[in-house]
């Protein structure tokens, strides 16, 4: 599962870390209901997470439609905007979890957060 | 639910991001199988997630004892340490999904990260 994080947006470490975990959430329920033989074997190989940035909502936009283009699994964050954010900013997304050759193809070029 | 990262090693954005992600899953999926009921009401409530931070291993380690002790469910994370840290540090754990009350009890005075 990779996870692509705007950074042109301001979140302190705290925020990041939530929202991260709710694409984490979603995006392994989607899965777990969608192809349950996948999310088992990604639960059993140690969920893994690459968490990834973007510095445009630009470019957010165009990893969404490579990935659902390629038909891997997107969840998009928005935030209820109670605290540091406007309502319904997007945050972050989860791509995946599914085969890595389709995830780098769409993700390969990001670095880390 | 609670989710709380240790200040005392250090860790990037990106990998406190990605272990609060771990544990947001392994604390849902805990919930899911033990209280499906509770873990319906919390994923239909917006799936609430407070990340907050601690600064010694020994403050981690009685906020699990006490978290056990009032039954919430406890998920600890550790790394397998490929990257920044040794292998199998603990990194951080989720406390909950549980009523607010309890939760509060054992959290309430740590600062959010």
């Amino acid at each position: 599962m990779a996870i692509v994080v705007r950074q042109d947006i301001r979140m302190g470490k705290g925020k990041v870390a939530a929202q991260v975990g709710h694409a984490s959430v979603e995006a392994s329920e989607t899965i777990r209901k969608e192809n349950n033989e996948l999310w088992k074997k990604w639960i059993e190989e140690g969920q893994c997470k690459v968490v990834l940035k973007t510095n445009s909502e630009e470019e957010f936009r165009e990893l969404q439609l490579k990935a659902k283009r390629r038909g891997l699994p997107v969840v998009v964050i928005r935030d209820r905007g109670l605290t540091q954010l406007d309502p319904d900013t997007v945050t972050c997304m989860g791509i995946g979890p599914g085969p890595s050759k389709l995830v780098d193809e769409v993700t390969g070029h990001l670095r880390l957060l």
